[in-house]
């Protein structure tokens, strides 16, 4: 009688692509499961996931630090000992300069520029031909909307300002800052709020006002700047080991990269609706919004313009994503103008 | 031995969601599968469901009129003839004006702010209400870039120079344009060439660059005008039979909505993604492509002012669903102007 039913059983397993076997994806997080947006999404994926597979994969998201730290992810999606990560690939610009390209850039494309250049101008495909050299696949898997460019204790008014500032800042844009004198430090989003409070730091960018509310800096800082030339918009990735991404069935794939889509949109539609609410309500506390001045700008683009020329004598990888971009940005430059409403 | 093998038959269907009885959805389209975005994306999604669900859920795209009309697609779900339809809200007007709000507003949000309001400030569930109360569930399945204003023999310098053109129009910036003089007919994409052709027409709004390429209009008529001030964006959306969508389980009403929001995210990007090439191919072709002057575009905005207060006074449903709106919009307002760069 076992053996009937192993072979009744075999029967239904093999009508469906439904029935292939199953996929296991343990996914350690760069951000905590309740940050909004940042992590909120991680979770959101793995809920998705697990109810549309019907079981065919099952994907369990972990805290930072639960499995591996937080900035070991790469290395552990790399050898094997995990089998997938969320994250930023703006966070491994320490093993290849270009994976900065393919999560911020300062005064870069924003949401929809972004995904298009990602998924119909070639950016996902060269970001992958490097993560590919380690093992690693990456998809684009998210999008938030506009970070704020930070928070002071007091008024800037003229690049002297910032000169000697000691601020929190991420990615290129801490490479722009330190040209005009900014002290940076990169400092995870928990240990932001203390070292603000202590004086260690004198100012701070993060992510976005929802975000940066949840946070609390206003308490300290209540001087708050438009806009984020340094992230128009950043896009969040799901990094799978190669291996186990090519082992698996078109369909898993398939889920796999529809439910990255749909996060996606559903992440951008997020991002655009909670930013009004969070400005009304820390006006009400006191905060203090500023919108950046043409020359303070200018002054950020020009410090921005000499960065994009080391990175591109540093490394060749940078400068052939950054000659894919800029060659869609030009193009996409004619439309941007016409097509919408100013 | 049948009555075994049924029993550990029963035993797996059972293991998991992924078993669940099998849901057919015959899809009729207002537009054909070989339409850039309009189209195509109705075909996506048919082939990406099916890939996803592994046989749980069959997903049959039809062409316009294989099964029916494409104007009587919702009279068809709403009597259950058809499982499900591909569309966009705006073409039922007819039957509740208020549909005109969900899927394309003249000065209204573009796609990031227009996905905003539908999932996170009770658009979606409000055109929802509406279309149960005949038998029918939307979900918003799609968006697209902005619209070109239309195609024009002669150049249009003052609103005079509208007075008495025939022109194909669609929705709610018909009205607008019947305001301002204009004679309007709704053509078919199909139709609408022929009619240029022959004079029927004198200028005519299709879509995007990349579609209205596609159709030839540039053959005909050579002055461009942007921005599309009438359709900023545009919701696609998939319709379902009510009892159909009641009767599925909740990870196959997973599988729909997750595929949904992929096909939104990636229809965003494709449609940024192809606009900026086809505007340079068309200028090669001899086409004299214009910004309305703020003149013209304060008059298209008087007349729409207008328009809304008479769409107002005449529907309570339209009254409740573009206050709603315009809540929304006033607090994105604020985030607007802050978040991105000039």
């Amino acid at each position: 009688m076992k053996h009937l039913i192993a072979a009744a059983t075999v029967a239904v397993f093999s009508a469906g692509t439904a029935m292939a076997e199953k996929v296991t994806l343990n996914m350690p997080s760069t951000f905590p499961g309740s940050l909004i947006q940042l992590g909120q999404a991680g979770v959101k994926l793995q809920d998705t996931l697990n109810l549309i597979s019907g079981g065919d994969i099952e994907m369990k998201f972990f805290e930072p630090n639960a499995l591996v730290p937080p900035l070991e992810i790469y290395d552990n999606v790399s050898n094997g000992s995990v089998d997938a990560g969320w994250s930023v690939p703006g966070y491994w610009g320490s093993k290849n300069s270009a994976y900065n390209l393919f999560a911020a850039v300062p005064f870069g494309p924003s949401a929809g520029e972004y995904l298009a250049w990602h998924w119909y101008a070639g950016g996902e495909e060269m970001m992958n031909e490097i993560y590919n050299r380690d093992g690693i696949q990456s998809l684009v898997c998210g999008v938030i909307a506009p970070e704020a460019s930070g928070w002071f204790r007091k008024e800037i008014n003229s690049p002297e300002d910032l000169k000697g500032l000691k601020m929190r800042f991420f990615g290129l844009g801490a490479k722009v800052m330190q040209k005009l004198g900014v002290d940076t430090q990169l400092l995870a989003g928990g240990d932001i709020y203390p070292a603000l409070e202590r004086g260690t730091i004198d100012a701070t960018e993060f992510s976005m006002p929802a975000i940066d509310q949840n946070l609390g800096f206003y308490n300290i800082a209540k001087h708050y700047y438009f806009p984020g030339w340094h992230q128009q918009s950043t896009i969040q990735e799901l990094l799978i080991s190669k291996a186990k991404w090519d082992g698996m069935t078109d369909a898993q794939r398939a889920m796999i990269s529809t439910a990255c889509r749909a996060n996606t949109a559903t992440q951008l539609a997020e991002g655009e609706a909670i930013q009004g609410k969070a400005l009304a309500e820390m006006e009400a506390n006191g905060v203090t919004i500023h919108y950046w001045s043409d020359d303070m700008l200018n002054t950020f683009r020009g410090a921005w313009d000499e960065v994009v020329a080391e990175e591109i004598a540093a490394n060749p990888d940078f400068k052939n994503v950054w000659d894919s971009m800029q060659q869609f940005r030009g193009e996409y430059a004619k439309w941007k103008n016409l097509g919408y409403l100013k």
